[in-house]
């Protein structure tokens, strides 16, 4: 098995806020599956072994959307 | 007069999402002031002298947000 899986609850409004949430995440290098419910707030991320926690935390941090949780599933 | 004032038009669907513009750009250093409507999805901010266009720019890009169009007012 290889890779990360990254979880984090993120307060989003509406589907521009979880779409601006896929955009970035679309355009960070390494990320290999993207599932982001508005319904449940969460955003799931699978990336490849060399993209760590802290780069996928700060792109999402950087849309100004608030992180109430972060943490690594795998 | 110093200072420059740089005008947006972008893309937001509810106030999470121009609270989120708003977010990064309090964050910025040699932002002066902020003036986001939701209504006309506009974004115009005031910065320092030493705040350049480009800088603003990919900090509101890093929203995810789409940018339709972007200028230098002074």
């Amino acid at each position: 098995m290889s890779g990360h899986k990254y979880h984090f609850d993120v307060t989003m409004s509406c589907s521009g806020c979880s779409g601006a949430v896929n955009r970035v995440l679309t355009k960070l290098d390494g990320v290999s599956n993207i599932d982001i419910s508005l319904e449940k707030q969460t955003v799931d991320v699978a990336t490849v072994d060399s993209l760590d926690y802290d780069t996928v935390y700060n792109t999402i941090a950087k849309t100004g959307k608030k992180i109430n949780s972060g943490k690594v599933v795998e």
